[in-house]
This record gives structure tokens, sequence and C-alpha cells, in this order.
């Protein structure tokens, strides 16, 4: 490429500009420039070229016509070697830079603007202008984003004025990157205006993974390109450890939507993306030992996440330090928003240990929006589910619970079962030093009467391991969807459980409440379905 | 509007053009039109000024440049209202309707074109065309669309020539999308070609379901902008009953998951998104018996899927015509690739039932590509899991597998795991007349031991329930993954489970195999894992 010689510059964003046109000044580059930027330069003393001189037209109609000209686009589009004849004889010199940027629609549609507003800011003429830029990357160099300025200068100084290909080819890349992200919220904003939703998702390249779900699965993470900053999970710091797999990263989402909702300090435990441990309470070094004790077979390689700031004293349930190998628990993944530096250094000793402390920022926008699964040829996008309860009535003749006391219990108990796959069954209980735990969970079953089974099954198994007395009547039941048959019911008399929290809506309720009030059961229903499927 | 006088006429396509510019001409429509497209019209005798005459600059730089132009383009952007005086004192005269489409670049993308020629292939000067008159759609009309000349002809007509706003609304929502696509298009593949691999989707709204998985969750379906023809789920023929519900998509996903891989003639029964049923044979008509047998409680209410055509003789299992109303098996949806008419009377006799067929194109096409899941700020992609096994490799001293006859029954096996949760067990076998029939299921469970107790109690009451002997002797075992205990083996003993798949790769292989020869068990390796979290 030939050094620069000659430069538009058009910008509605005028951030950074001052210092690079300076030195494209000081280095002799002739500058052509159009009305707000040409005020903002002379104003810095910079001298430019007023476009309408280059184009011999007026800059017209409000603006909207300035630089759609034969004279300016042909500058940048003609071809510098096939073409370089034709355009001595037009008389057509060479633009060889364009540092341009576009109208803001996306602000201004932010800040509410009706119809007429939002079109004075679709840009014709600067999209037009890095568009040609772009197609012609091998004789020009388009600049659009104002980060790059310094980065450029540094070049030009080190190349003695140009940019080499690889430079412009780059530029060009992020030209077409952006035209493409400001169209496609032109198109969006119109269509939706047109009471027409519209779904426009622009993901780049983050990381290609190992493999995916199984080692024959490629598999590479993108991040979303209008997410807001810090938003991105693999944007979190890792501290330590292997890198994330694939089914790491599944695991550690659920592991924070279970557990970032929750009031107080808690701290949950994934297993092959189901929730099998979860704790809640103020006695934080107690957290970790209650969720593990919700499944400790199942606990073993698992991804743990908390949604506090960690300290030693927390961790030292897992064992890394005990001498005995065998003694020390084996976990894949652990998070919090913070760790000690004492904890740190602790969970060192696992080297292979995937750390990750969690922005503030991060779970501030956590969550809000909307939840997306592909389907065949499309998306399903719906609400995320962040209800837990409308109400909290007692159906039956028996009522055990103190509604006053025990809200949080249940809202704790619905915040698991929002996570565990349907059919999902929780059982959970308040400690005696005031901490809710998961003390067993039944999930992904086509039948609820398997859930209830496999949750009270373990329930018992987890409390005869804590040395407790097997006995459930103190653990709250919860069920994310109605009971179909009275069958549930008889297994939970069986099983001694006096206490049963479901949204209700069965055809068969009045049996179902029939048979609690024949067992001495309290039911209550909620109102809120929580299937997750 | 001002009725239409004067026309640009700019295309690559030129599909369908022939017509409506004649009947532009007709109409008095003064068309201009630049270089391939005038000598299309003036081949077919339609009178069109040349561009260069507005213009009064030649086509330059091999075509590059010949739209941009100050007086076309103002032409174009002038505010009908405001700028009226400004345009007629530059001599300005407005352009009414425009008629463009872009350079072919997908299509040239497509066959496999090198850098030069893709970059001829960005248009310029019709995207700034397009854009500009979609900015100034009050007082043009932008058409990008080849097949709405005829519907406009038409509006033409009725309206003295001139179109609605609302029309015009439509054609620049149109333009922008069109444009977005386009950029979107350049921006992927010009990334992609410095080996950085970007996604940008596009969706529009298909329809709002009455809610999401729960119903306090508003939900939306949408259609991929750019999936072939076909290949939307929702697209498919629904013959009959209620609109398909947000979890009816998903489990229909599902139940097509599973039955289309499989070579014979199979029926899959899906509830929650668990596959709970599954039989594939050449005896048709007795496929949906042996699939519901797999889990008869939790077949009710299910989504039922066949991979072909399905006669009332297939169907008369669900007793839809019973006059004891109780022995009607209610179902939520069902597929299949055609229904014969009786077929479809006979399962019309529940109104509400869903009924689809599912078309040769949609499965023609159906899972090739990648497998995309949404993480907060960004997506996992992976390469849909679409092998069965490496191998089959006999590991222990037994072997009880005619391993050239019983292959297919591993893969039918193997087809089943892949769409069960992890952990997922499934136990299979080949019935007398040679169907296979998936006889028992654990899926969902943290651990493995619990997914097999599930398997196998389902599978020895079923067959119990089918009037036979409750011996597991016959049936394959197949784990999606590796044992991690030897406790597993000892359930399968007690069970008198003989054969068991599965990849094979713990560090405790060893004492598994051990375990097995122990109990005379024969187990093969397939090299595989088949996780789905």
């Amino acid at each position: 490429m030939r050094s620069i010689k000659r430069a538009l510059i058009s910008v509605s964003d005028k951030s950074n500009l001052e210092r690079f046109a300076r030195f494209l000044e000081d280095r002799g580059v002739k500058i052509i420039s159009t009305g707000g930027t040409r005020e903002f330069l002379s104003q810095r003393n910079i001298t430019s070229t007023d476009i309408t001189k280059v184009t011999s037209r007026p800059e017209s109609f409000g603006g909207r016509v300035k630089t759609l000209d034969f004279t300016i686009l042909s500058g940048l589009l003609f071809d510098r070697e096939k073409d370089i004849n034709e355009a001595e004889a037009l008389e057509i010199e060479p633009i060889d830079l364009l540092v341009c940027n576009f109208y803001p629609f996306t602000q201004v549609k932010k800040s509410q603007a009706d119809l007429d507003k939002l079109i004075e800011n679709i840009d014709i003429g600067g999209v037009t202008l890095v568009r040609a830029a772009a197609k012609n990357f091998r004789g020009v160099a388009v600049v659009t984003d104002v980060h790059n300025y310094d980065a450029l200068t540094r070049e030009l100084i080190e190349n003695n004025m140009s940019l080499s290909l690889e430079t412009r080819y780059k530029l060009m890349v992020k030209a077409f990157n952006t035209v493409a992200n400001y169209d496609a919220d032109i198109a969006t904003t119109m269509t939706e205006m047109s009471c027409k939703s519209s779904l426009r998702l622009s993901y780049s390249e983050y990381k290609t993974l190992r493999y995916g779900e199984n080692p024959h699965q490629n598999a590479t993470v993108y991040r979303d390109n209008n997410a807001q900053a810090g938003s991105f999970l693999l944007d979190q710091n890792q501290l330590s450890g292997k890198d994330l797999s694939f089914n790491n990263v599944l695991d550690l989402v659920s592991a924070l939507d279970v557990v970032l909702p929750l009031e107080r300090q808690a701290c949950s435990i994934i297993k092959h993306n189901i929730p099998c441990g979860l704790a809640e309470g103020d006695n934080k070094s107690n957290l970790l030992a209650l969720a593990w004790a919700g499944d400790p077979v199942s606990s073993f390689g698992s991804v743990i996440a908390f949604n506090c700031l960690v300290d030693k004293k927390d961790l030292v349930f897992l064992e890394f330090d005990n001498s005995d190998k065998t003694k020390r628990k084996f976990i894949e993944v652990i998070a919090a928003l913070e760790f000690t530096e004492e904890a740190l250094s602790y969970l060192k000793i696992q080297t292979n240990l995937r750390i990750l402390s969690i922005s503030q920022k991060f779970i501030d926008i956590y969550s809000k929006g909307r939840e997306l699964r592909f389907i065949p040829g499309g998306v399903l996008s719906q609400d995320v589910n962040n209800k837990t309860y409308e109400k909290l009535e007692c159906v039956t003749k028996t009522s055990y619970l103190d509604l006053g006391k025990k809200n949080k219990l249940v809202s704790f108990g619905i915040e698991a079962i929002k996570q565990i796959r349907s059919n999902a069954i929780a059982l959970v209980r308040e400690c005696r030093d005031g901490s809710y735990q998961l003390l067993g969970q039944g999930s992904g079953q086509p039948n609820r009467l398997n859930s209830v089974k496999l949750a009270s099954e373990i329930a018992q198994k987890n409390l005869i391991d804590q040395g407790e007395d097997p006995n459930l009547s103190d653990v709250l039941l919860v069920s994310e969807a109605f009971f179909p048959f009275v069958d549930n019911i008889e297994y939970c008399a069986a099983s001694g459980i006096k206490t049963i929290i479901q949204p209700g809506g069965s055809i068969k309720d009045k049996d179902i409440i029939s048979a609690c009030d024949k067992h001495g059961i309290a039911m209550y229903f909620t109102g809120i379905r929580h299937f997750k499927h």
C-alpha cells in the first residue's frame, strides 16, 4: 500500500479523535472532513478541507446528502492497480484512509425516540463510505472503532505512514461487522415497530473447547457481541486450574442458577447438571458440609458454587490437606463471589481444580431477560422463570407450617426445585442452627412417584449417615407440579412425610387433599408450577 | 404519497422483472436503469433512460461506481415536504420507486469463490440505493423482493399508481432486513476468512405461544430466516388438534431425535422430555404396544412419534373407540411421516390431540450441522452427536453376544441412550418377532447406580405386566458412560443381567471387568461416550 496521503474523516462519535487527527496533520496527511467533524477539528486548530470543496456540491437536505458523491466514492472505490488510468482521466484522487462512525441509532433507540427521530438517525452516507472503503481494503484503510486510533498511530509511525495488508484486512473485517451490527439493529427495530418481533443474534468466537458433551463432538464457545460488559460467563476470572470443559460450563450455569437467587449465604453442588446438594444459612463454614450431605455419593466430581465470599474455614470439609489422600474430596470446579488469599492457597492444593471468582457486575445482570432454546429451524424464547410462589394456602385440615416463620424455607425449596428437571421433588429442612438443607431430590423421572421415592430414599439414607433419626416428619416435600394420583400421597405417608408444598391444579386435587387428611399430612398450594424440561 | 412517476431499476436478479417493468412503462412511469438491467429491458423493447444520462457521469471502474451519485441519491433521499424548495433549486427530480437487488454474494460464496471474487460481489451501490430509499419510505417505495412485483402491480392499479403508507412501511422493513442479512453474510464470511468463526443468527417471529414451560412465563417461537425451506419444525403439517405448547415442542423434538436415526420402522414415546418408550421392527402394527409397554404409567399424556407411514391398525392399541372411556389412552401429540385417511379419522376421535405429518424434506435435512446452547452472554456450539459406536469389543471371558447378528440391537440401545439424560441406562431386548424394545430406562440421576436400579426395576415390572418371566438374562444393558464403581456390576448380577454395553475408559475398568467375570456377565466396550446433560 502506498503511504497515507489523503484521509476522509466523518464521525458522529468524536471520542479520541483530536490526537489522531493532529498526528495525521503533523505527518502531512491531507484531511477532508464533513460538517460537524470539520467544526470539531477547526476548533482545535486542525486544518481540513471541507468535503463540499471536493464534491463541488453543498451539504444538502439537512445533511442527508453530503458524502454521497461520485468523486468521493470513486476516490474510495477505484482499484489502485487496474483502474489507475481511468481514475486519472476522471481526475479522481485516491482517498487512502477513511475514519468514520455512524449516527447513534442504537443510543437514540434506547432513549425511546419516535419513528421520525429514529429515521433521521439511520446513517446512509457513513455506511456507504465504510462499505466502499472496506470493499477496497487493498487500497484503503477503514477505521470504524474510536479505540483503534492509538494502535494505528504506532503502526503508521513504524511503517513510514503506511499500514500492512494484515492490518487493513482486520480493519475491513471490523468494518463489515460494525455495519452488520448497525443494520441488524435497524432491521430489528423497524420490524418490531410493525408489531412483529424478530431476533438478530451476533456472536464472535471466544475459544475452541477440547470437545463438546462427548469427545467425538467438536465444540466452540462464542461471546454475544451485544452482551453487556461483564455478563459473559467465560469472562469471569479463572484463578487456577484446567480450562473449563463443555460440561463444566453447563454445570456451572446450573450451580449459579440455583445459588444466586438465594437471600442468605449459600452453596450448591451440581453433578451431571443436576442439583444434588444445596444449603443456605448464616453459619457459612457449615454450608459445604450440609450441601454435600444431600448426596455424598454423587458429590464426588461435582461443580460447586457459593453466592458469597469464601474463606478457608468454609472449605476445610474438602480435606484437601489430609495426609490420607483417600479422604480428600475430588471436585471439578468451584466458583464464588470472592476467595480469601488463604482459601485460594488451600484450593490450589488441587492443581487441576478450576477456581473462578464471579464478579458482582455479573451477578447484578444475571438472568435478566429471556431464555432461548434452539429447535430445528428456529428458536423457542421464554421469560426467565423468576417467580417462587404466589400464595401459600393450606388446603388440608392439619397445618404444621408456621407460615410466618417458614416462608423462607418454602422459598428455598422452590429455588431448588426450579433447577431440578421434571418430574422434580425436593425434600428440604431447617437445621438446628437455622440453616436450610436440601436433604434429598428426585429428578428427571417420567412419572412423579419415582421422584418422590428417589427423594425420600436418599433423604432417609442421608439422615442415617449424619447420625440422625431417619424421620421425615420435620421435612418439607416440595413438588414442582401437581400430583396426578393419590399413590404419591400414600407413599409420602408411609415415609413419614408430614408437609407437602405443591402448586395444585389437578383434577384429582380433591382426592389428593382427602388422602392427606386421612394421613394427617398438611398440604399447601402455591399456585405456581415450575416445570424444567 | 404522490403517484409513481419515476422509477429506478437496478437489479442483479432479473426474475419476474419483464412483466413489472412493462406495466410501469404502460402506465407512463419514466424508468431509469443501469448497465445490465438496461440491456435486459431494451432487449424486451422496454424503454428506459440510461443512468449515466441522469448522473452525467460514466459507469466507472468496471461498474464499481454507477449509481453512487449526488443527483440519484438526492432524488431518493430528499424529504418530500421539508426539502421541496431545496430540491427544486438543485434541480433534483424525485425518484418515487426503487426496484433493486444485490450482487449475489451468498451464491458466489457457496461456489467456493476466492477472496477477490467475493469482494467483487460485495454490492456497494445497490445497498446504498436501498438504504437511502428505505430511510425515505414516506416518499419512496423500495422493492427488494422479486416475488413482490405482482402484489404491488395490483395495488398500483387499484390506487391510481400510488402505494399506501402501510405498504411502503412493509417494503421498508423488508428492505432493511434484506440489507441486514446481506451484510451479516459478508461480515461472517470475512471474519471466517481470517480464521475466526462467528455466528450471526436471524429469526422472525412465527407465533406467540399461550405460555412457556410454565403458565407464568411468556413465550414466542421464532423461525430462522436462513433455515432451508422445510427445515422448521413448526412448518410441518398439523392435521388436527390444539396448538402445540412450548413443552409439546420440546417433547416432539426429543421424540423425533430418537426415532429418526433408526433404520427400521419405529415408534418413540416421550414424557417430560424423557424417552420412556421405544420400539423398532418390521411388524409395524405391534410397535406402539411394545413402546408403550416400556413405561405404561408414564406413557399417559405423552408425545408419540413414528418414523414411517401410519395406518389405523398401527394405532388401535390406543383404544380411542372403546366404549369404556377409561380404556382409551390419553396422549398429547402424535407425529408420523404420513397417516392414512383411516388412521387420521381414528385419531381425530380425540379432537384435542395434536396430529402432525413430518415431511420427507424435513427428515432429509434434520439434525445436520451444529447444536447450540445458550449460556449467560454467549453460546456453546457443538457437533450434533451422530455416532453410535466405534467398536464392539468383548472384554470379559464370557461372550453371549452374537456380534454379527445383534449389532443392530446394540445400535438401537445406543440410539435410545443418546436421548436419555445422564446418568442414562437403557435395557433393550429383541422380541420373538424380531422387533427391538426399550424395556426400561433410568435417566437424569446424579449417580449411575440409581439409573441402573430404576431401569432394572421397571424392566422387571414390565415383563411381569406383559405376562412374561421377569428374567433379564436376554436383555442388553446399555450405559451411556463408563461405570465408576463395582457396585453397578453387583447390582446387575443380582438382577440377572448377563450382557452389558458401555464405552469403557474408567480407571476402574479392570475391577469392573473382574466383577463381570466373577458373575459370568459378558461386557462389551464401544469406545464412544454419549453424555446428554
